[in-house]
């Protein structure tokens, strides 16, 4: 069997995780890791790379690097920008088409493999408003809107499910959104600070006020020691109606590892797609079980 | 917009099901219901029919049934023998390539959504062994069996997963086949026979034979009383590796209500198919989200 030759880029945590789980399959052959700066070193490579898995982040590299990449190669990215997706697979796909690649955009968990239990929770489950959640895990987003407030030295913040909109949401019944989950941080920052630095975080529109938030302030080593290296996270996507229950669970050790094995079985349907003369942007709702996974029949 | 037109064939459970879903909900219209006996009325029907619910029993109709009504008709079933299924899957092909029509088998929750889970539980979490839980909920084959024994009046068995070996898989760990589930049947049979029965289903081999199973003898009354009317189901796709794991979880008070739900929405799909002028055998495994789900941007 041939192996599918893989370039990363990016090397970060989820470029590293690619680079791990690469090594450890032995379907794969990893041709080479990029950054931003080493990126035109492709080219050269041009012939030797059936995929390129795009591991920069979602905020500022992505929406620049991903198309670039897209006009000489095949691409799966992670990307998660949720207000920013349409825009994002717009520009890929007028690219995608011209290049005739197959550029798979968005698969990790969220979006990705939760995304498809939301379509299909839908669909089978017309009548029910079908709820995610996330965690407990860390939420990057709401770690550096904390890390922005002056004073702050450093900080972190889980987010964590409520169990209580759980249950509810589990029989059927509506919730509101900002009960859903409670957000948990730690902050190190200077005594004297501390309690305005509080009411900073509770009052912050869009990502506390209306939460049920905790505030922690901790010491440096205690912050270094419990949280250096922390990758957990998970979530659910549950959808209720009258009659029946639906509901996907997700815990990982690591975040990054998990998401670059979701990455992988998708770069593998990528070469699938390649094969059928695909091409275009492709999210998960565009990508049917059987490209993912060779041995469907077996599973039926 | 237009309303799909479907057909009905087969009223039992799950005919009576399909109907009752399709009336209540506005983007489907009931063109009629047909049993085996005035399947022919269908013909007269040809242009006002989108798709056909072929709703007869796995054993003995559908395999005859089916290939029979995709001569001419659009059909979506719930197909269910896993030992007949490729050869099933082969006598649709030919003929549905012949007539140029989408035939969509075997969606149901189990085959159907929970085949979609193992695909992408076995493609993002390569290193697991991922496992299938059924129930609690009646088994149908072996009420069957149980009621074949001589002297039994009437019986029901209910597969009830072992919690047991639910934590083993979780954790990652192999379990082998039959400690995943326990078997409770309750038997109607005459006092004098009820050693000899329960000896009977203790031993019969595959379906009870190193199997947990209870045997409880109980009343005609009581019987009735219990399990009239009986039809909530569930179970679970279970996968782990070291560091992550995955599970989807169903329970449904109604099992035919929610495997015809199923139905109906893989019959959207199966016109969406349509008009792309795509046709043959389509089971979960070539289906992608975005047929099942209109509005998957959303919802990514």
């Amino acid at each position: 069997m041939m192996k599918i030759k893989i370039a990363i880029v990016g090397y970060g945590n989820l470029g590293r995780a690619c680079e791990k789980l690469i090594k450890s399959r032995s379907e794969f052959e990893l041709v080479g890791i990029f950054t931003r700066s080493s990126i035109n070193k492709l080219d050269d490579l041009y012939n030797t790379i059936d995929v390129v898995l795009v591991c920069v982040g979602s905020s500022a590299d992505a929406p620049v690097l991903t198309p670039k990449l897209a006009q000489k190669f095949n691409t799966v990215d992670s990307f998660d920008n949720h207000n920013e997706i349409r825009n994002y697979l717009k520009s890929l796909e007028e690219i995608a088409q011209k290049s005739k690649k197959v550029a798979i955009a968005s698969v990790g968990w969220d979006p990705g493999l939760f995304s498809v239990a939301r379509m299909l929770f839908n669909a089978f489950l017309p009548d029910s408003s079908v709820q995610t959640f996330w965690g407990p895990g860390v939420s990057l987003g709401h770690t550096n809107a904390i890390k922005n407030i002056e004073d702050v030295t450093d900080a972190i913040q889980f987010t964590v499910p409520q169990k209580e909109t759980l249950k509810k949401v589990r029989l059927g019944k509506s919730v509101t959104d900002k009960s859903k989950h409670k957000r948990i941080c730690y902050v190190v920052a200077p005594q004297k600070k501390q309690k305005k630095i509080t009411s900073l975080i509770k009052n912050m529109p869009d990502y506390f006020l209306g939460y049920q938030t905790e505030v922690n302030f901790i010491e440096r080593p205690e912050f270094n020691k419990k949280f250096n290296g922390v990758q957990n996270h998970g979530g659910a996507v549950i959808g209720a109606d009258k009659t029946s229950k639906l509901e996907l669970r997700l815990r990982t050790k690591s975040n990054p590892l998990f998401t670059a094995s979701i990455m992988l079985a998708y770069a593998a349907a990528n070469v699938r797609l390649q094969k059928e003369g695909r091409f275009g942007v492709f999210t998960a709702a565009d990508i049917a079980p059987k490209y993912l996974f060779s041995d469907c029949i077996q599973v039926l």
